[in-house]
């Protein structure tokens, strides 16, 4: 019984905590959603970024459009400061659209959709044709050995695992084969890859995303490309019923020389502890396929909407809260370096950081990389976050651009929507704005606009 | 102290229930939304339901085609019994696509999306043209009196409020416009009756629902239709610039003699307790404009779901489980009444009844209309729900079909998916099989078999 008591009182600790401040707390964070959701612009942010903007790949055109268009309207804010940041890009493009078709016998083919990887080399002029051979693992590649592979086209199909609730975890589960796989396949001797998909759904569009050669010298490099989930699977069928099948494929992209672009900063300066820093991001690069509405138009509306939100409600904060639309988190993570690396060389106390890179679904809550304390604290507000139907506070990754600010002490936080339907569309051509629902949306952008205004009030423990 | 020790106890019992039990549990839930998942059948079964039978309203061949598809694959299952509960439904037809248009001077038009509400009668042969004047509330009209109204359609343009978090809670703020609009109308000598759709997004989709004429008699009736939200907010401003505008509509709907339909119903008869009963269902019929995917085929093959996904695990419930397929929910719910009357003449003792009946999305948890000590049994179960992110437990409604099943005792309990974007498709064209994504239907199946099976092993205090 003797140890039951001091965890009642803090129980009870926690709970007179919650109780002192909430009044003041629901209130405010009433406004907020309130507000967002009778007066939001996130919506019509993205609307513009989507369908008068549209896929923004670091380097290009529209990029460099988004980066003026983040700035003019972060200006309009009129909040204290709004800069460039510069950062060299890579820059590779795509080049026409690809072309495959599997081989039965000569003259009889049928065609499939694919794309090339974001950083692939392209093919050799007409394409490529060899015979095909599928795996679902590095493993099954070594014991295949260099004989079987030299000179074939390497198939990667190991679906993404329907049974995890969690569909970033089936993601995690099935990525090495997109990000890793060309650099193990041209280790046996393959002349190309083929990837499954990541996408949970069987449907007709392949989702490119960042590759790796890893330590391939430029002659060592082959041609990789996604294909989609049902394209996969008339793929394996074939295969099954003749291992002898070919597969063509032709793609034309090419890297660049690195070019110049720009993270975007705006900053309301803090009222009582200005040189402490808190970050609200998403990233302004997206894939080139769809118009990157989810991935991550959503996280850069959302995080503006923040600082938007604060000035709407007339809500001066004590910290300096910045908002950072992060340049290249898809293919290099440049921005997030970058941004990190000016911040420790100018001794910047950055304590707070918070990004929005899941699709903007309806919020189900946060993760958090940060000591107990901080979580502990984070514990303390659920109850604020209830009448939201905002659950979900656990620790975990929280966003790749604001990955490198991690140090001692710092909190760094990722927004949680509902997954279920994120990789239908993850960085794929369908990743466009109608597939963006206005009021789950601005729910995101309110829950993040209540735990900066948490944060800003209590400090970082 | 003295009064904190036994909540303690109580506490720390509730946290030993779950417990001792958990671990079995947990076990048999994971392996349902396993199943559910890599080997479901709900997403197929939707398939058949909305592409090769489609729209369903009460009375129609198709409704007839939808009863004799579920009688045949629930046979299928190899439950224990399956049948067919006759009831008289309501007989409306929609006739040809209605036709609306906004006159500012005469030959100078623009035409407007409308549909009538079911169960209205139809406008003459060739329509109404008449000024028609706005109100937001029944005071509105009430304050605008016999004079001002008489000779004019009637237009109900009060929005969802879009600050409810939950959206039928904005729902239920505006549903009393279509329901009892042109009842309310008529009396103030109202000769047509536009209501803006139940919609919280801005398109041109109208929205249908069921009405009421109260206790008018079939002289004093006017025709009733729903307008697009766009076309509401185009008419309100054009009634701005000129309250002088007239508006013409055209409906050639009409209401048959009823006609004999049928719940389908199929059980497992429980191993311990054969004569307690557990009821899962959702409705059969839906409205005509679109194919009723998420209004209600997800909610029918969600409960057929639960029945196949028990014999799939290999449990054996020991409390017979039904499912019910309902019919005529939106315009009667003749099929809820005829099933709760047929249980209480034959003395079936029903203890337990879950409706899904709010579309197809990711599961957040359930309302319970109960008393409390089952409500706290409820509780002590929320941990095993948390693996699936199933967080809401709360009291509160259940299901209209299951509504008339209500006495002592009995727990009655609705699913509650994620609302947000419910009302972009409800009883309307875009209620479509598309909209529904797999996944979330799936967990929904598995979410309701799960509550299923608590109850039926711990069964209802």
């Amino acid at each position: 019984m003797k140890k039951i008591i001091p965890i009642l009182f803090a129980i009870l600790s926690i709970n007179s905590f919650a109780q002192n401040n909430s009044k003041e707390d629901s209130t405010i964070i009433k406004k907020i959603y309130d507000t967002s959701l009778l007066n939001g612009k996130s919506y019509e942010w993205l609307d513009y970024l989507s369908n008068q903007i549209g896929g923004r790949l670091s380097g290009s055109i529209n990029a460099q459009k988004a980066v003026e268009w983040g700035e003019k309207e972060l200006k309009a804010l009129g909040i204290d400061k709004v800069w460039l940041q510069s950062v060299m890009v890579p820059k590779w493009t795509r080049g026409v659209t690809e072309f495959a078709y599997i081989e039965t016998e000569p003259g009889k083919t049928t065609n499939v959709p694919i794309c090339a990887l974001g950083g692939s080399i392209p093919t050799p002029i007409g394409g490529i044709k060899a015979p095909i051979i599928e795996v679902k693992t590095f493993e099954d590649l070594r014991e295949l050995g260099y004989d079987k592979v030299e000179g074939k086209i390497v198939f990667f199909n190991r679906p993404m695992q329907a049974d995890l609730i969690e569909t970033f975890k089936a993601y995690g589960g099935c990525v090495d084969q997109r990000y890793s796989g060309a650099a193990e396949a041209a280790k046996f001797g393959a002349i190309g890859v083929i990837v499954r998909s990541m996408n949970l759904r069987l449907d007709d569009y392949p989702h490119t995303g960042s590759m790796s050669y890893g330590d391939l010298t430029n002659n060592d490099k082959i041609p990789a490309a996604a294909i989609s989930t049902n394209g996969a699977n008339l793929l394996s069928s074939m295969l099954k019923l003749n291992p002898k099948i070919k597969f063509h494929m032709n793609m034309n992209c090419r890297t660049w020389k690195d070019v110049e672009s720009f993270n975007v900063i705006g900053e309301i300066t803090g009222s009582e502890f200005p040189n402490e820093y808190m970050v609200v991001g998403g990233h302004l690069d997206s894939w080139d396929l769809g118009d990157g509405s989810h991935d991550d138009g959503a996280g850069v509306v959302q995080s503006m909407e923040v600082l938007r939100l604060f000035k709407e409600i007339g809500y001066k904060p004590k910290r300096s809260i910045r908002v950072v639309l992060f340049m290249n988190e898809e293919n290099g993570l440049r921005g997030g370096k970058k941004y990190a690396k000016v911040a420790k060389n100018k001794g910047e106390n950055h304590v707070f950081a918070l990004e929005s890179d899941a699709g903007g679904f309806t919020p189900r809550g946060f993760s958090f990389d940060c000591d107990d304390a901080n979580f502990e604290q984070v514990q303390s507000w659920k109850s604020l976050f209830e009448p939201y139907l905002v659950h979900y506070f656990a620790k975990g990754g929280s966003g790749a651009d604001i990955g490198p600010l991690k140090k001692e002490g710092i909190v760094l936080a990722g927004l949680r929507p509902d997954s279920q339907r994120y990789f239908d569309y993850h960085h794929a051509k369908n990743d466009t704005f109608d597939a963006v629902n206005k009021r789950e949306l601005e729910l995101g952008a309110a829950t993040m606009t209540s735990l900066m205004y948490l944060f800003d009030t209590y400090g970082v423990k």
